[in-house]
């Protein structure tokens, strides 16, 4: 893709009058959190970062970039992984930070719906649901510094997948300033609404390249008030799954949870935490589980003793420990969520977010392992992830005292022999952080050519200069 | 809408040769379950109906259709409420009939799976998944005889919405032959998958009008053991709303269903079914709700009994029955499934789809049954449906002994009155029907300018000479 052309004096000096030059950051180092994103796999450079406070502006900014043709990049909570909300090296793009956008507009316990500024952090969304003694059950890493906006740009996933959906499955209705600055309004709370066509899930995933999201309704749950959580050691990824079946068909409460963590993975917690294992059993791997209902507290935790204990008596699983109160349900909750940290300790760590269909994980996991191990011998893969909805991160932390910048120079050899297995099961490259920048080359490879012409006509018909987020998700035209 | 131009003989030529002659039916008494829609508002005429047998010949259908300009009308059971489905009047247009694409390609017990053709009908689906101990939730009075690719192209509902969602929210993936004959492969069983636009939703519930579904990979859940169901006597409608978020709050099992049942429908059914009311009191509004789980059979019964028992004590309801076995819960199922039949024995019925936010329906009632027995003195509201969802079927039988033609004839008047009510309190004309030709010239109406652009501009890249569906969904340009 050619560079775009510099903004020119007269379009920044629109642009900024729109949000006042306090908003309209161009200064170097105020700029830079705006330019780099979470892995510093880039830095992109920026001619101004625009940071409005109302939606009348957002519809502003970008009736003067389509006029103009400016490139615009999207950003909420910056926290995205594959590179698509920060700009490109040019410096001719401007960034639309929705941090400023920020309120909760409504929120109803009757309906069970949520109406939120697209710059509200996960986290807020979540509280005020609590406040009104609902549950909003996305569920991520960043959710203290992601926004919703973000989230629903990238349809996130996270632990509550399972049982709740990614954020596509919670969202009702949006707002949305389309590439012209015309406001879309179709921020509708209800359950059952066929009339016409689904605009919203066009949006939802779309990676800021459609349109700026810039509110949305969100579903809210009923908050289960019992919640039993176990630490399961077994053999083969297989049991997970016979595991899921059994928990599903035990009755009495939901899984909402069931995380893979990998041998190699506590052991690096067991080094760098002050964590311990709860099992005595040494295992390949294990299952984080999570059961919810409804009953009195405590309820719950029986069933999954007796769950545990009878596939225990049927050697599905090696080892496993339920949960005895909240404070130890929060410690094996820390394993899971600490192993990007661990990872992080050991050094330098290629990094895939991939999933596949069920019954074909542990065939992945043993061959993408092998695979990697043949490339560079002593690379240590430490695959985690949401294996009830067969989406794994598939990282890999450098050998012991390898050198950091050299493993890290491979990451595309690595990633390429990964994919071809990915794909070759029928799996997915992508299961929830999406295209961006990082995987947009890749998209002949796993898209049909009609595939890909009807999402480039999408893009054609929704921006049609091609000003939204360029670059990003679809590649380029030949 | 301009008619289209007749089919020239050597097109009728080259389309019945893709199908062989006796798949291209032009004899009128055999296209006629073709041209005919179950209200009878309208009798289509085609130029032949066309059934092939493979997706290759539905693929050299359209691309004959693309290249000659002719119209195609996609049908599936042809149980459609909103005219969809049929052809205008014209004689100028094809019925392509997909009944005979009806295999269920694969089903997985471990992935959760099932593939099937467009062409099989949703009980065919139900009963497959039951053969491997699952649970295809999608459910509908015309199940016997509906399609699969009707279901996913209407968006269809039904009456286990609440739980399990929308026939969109039970879609993985799908296959699609687009206008110009090319074939979408997107037959995918991921979970998570954030590989670009969501092309799969913006063909679920577009009637036809951007492609023809073909296939579908579509969601299996575990099957549940347990069932309660109860038939409930309250008030108000507001008291639906209270029960389920109690039911919800109970824990033990699911609300899988919690439908409104009307006095007069009550009362209409003891007089033209041997069915009896098993409630003592006479109430306004009946409630029938069915609680699902996991546990032994049995084991809910005491949970929905005990939940009743409450509500009756807090005078949150009249009186209540809880099925004491599988017989007696059918029958109470059997009253909610017989009201339009019953219907239809109290003479002609002006029907709408509506849905309401859920604190608007007590007002919507009240004020939709005032409204139209304002317009006709004695008419009969029975309004009915999945309370859960703000979906009301609110149909008006007309007045004891009137003309059934002079009252059919005020449809449009009536409908008038109530979707301004529906309108006025953000509630939808559509909940699950869909557009079709009936709500077609609505579309102004109840969508801004702006979403009505957004689905044109759709329309026009997904099907550049407006041969699919055309004059459906959409408002004619001006």
């Amino acid at each position: 893709m050619r560079p775009p052309a510099p903004v020119d004096p007269e379009t920044l000096g629109r642009l900024a009058a729109v949000v006042g030059s306090e908003n309209a950051i161009t200064n170097p180092s105020e700029m830079q959190p705006y330019l780099n994103e979470p892995r510093e796999r880039w830095v992109g450079k920026a001619a101004v970062v625009l940071r409005p406070k109302s939606v009348a502006e957002v519809s502003k900014i970008l009736e003067i970039a389509h006029e103009t043709r400016t490139h615009v990049v999207t950003q909420g909570g910056n926290t995205g992984l594959v590179g698509g909300q920060i700009p490109f090296e040019s410096g001719n793009e401007v960034v639309l930070s929705l941090l400023r956008l920020n309120r909760i507009r409504q929120i109803d316990a009757i309906e069970n719906t949520i109406t939120v500024d697209a710059g509200a952090t996960l986290k807020a969304v979540q509280d005020a649901a609590i406040g009104v003694n609902r549950l909003f059950p996305l569920s991520l890493g960043s959710e203290g510094s992601c926004t919703i906006g973000g989230n629903l740009a990238t349809n996130a996933g996270g632990v509550g997948v399972l049982a709740y959906g990614t954020a596509r499955a919670l969202t009702l209705g949006l707002e949305v300033v389309l590439a012209d600055g015309r406001l879309w309004n179709g921020l509708r709370g209800l359950r059952k609404d066929n009339t016409g066509y689904d605009l919203k899930d066009v949006f939802v995933g779309s990676e800021g390249t459609l349109g700026v999201i810039t509110a949305a309704v969100l579903s809210l749950l009923p908050r289960p008030t019992d919640l039993a959580t176990a630490l399961v050691a077994v053999d083969r990824v297989e049991s997970a799954l016979e595991i899921l079946h059994r928990a599903e068909a035990a009755g009495g409460g939901r899984v909402t949870a069931l995380e893979l963590l990998p041998r190699t993975g506590i052991d690096f917690i067991l080094k760098h935490t002050s964590l311990r294992n709860p099992l005595a059993e040494r295992s390949d791997w294990y299952l984080l589980i999570e059961i919810s209902g409804f009953g009195e507290p405590g309820t719950l935790r029986p069933t999954l003793v007796n769950l545990l204990g009878e596939a225990l008596e049927d050697q599905l699983i090696r080892d496993a420990v339920v949960a005895s109160s909240e404070a130890q349900a929060r410690e094996l909750w820390e394993m899971r969520e600490m192993l990007p940290l661990v990872q992080k300790a050991e050094g330098g760590s290629i990094k895939h977010d991939v999933s596949l269909p069920l019954p074909a994980l542990q065939k992945f996991l043993d061959e993408a392992s092998a695979a990697v191990q043949r490339l560079i011998p002593g690379a240590r893969p430490v695959a985690f992830g949401h294996v009830g909805d067969g989406n794994i991160h598939f990282n890999i932390s450098q050998p012991e005292g390898a050198d950091k910048h050299a493993f890290l120079e491979r990451w595309d050899e690595v990633s390429a022999a990964v994919f071809e297995i990915v794909l070759g099961l029928g799996g997915s490259i992508s299961a929830e952080h999406g295209i961006g920048r990082l995987k947009r080359d890749l998209m002949p490879l796993i898209k049909s050519p009609v595939e890909l012409a009807l999402m480039k006509e999408i893009k054609r018909a929704f921006d049609p200069y091609n000003i939204l987020n360029p670059g990003k998700l679809l590649p380029d035209e030949q």
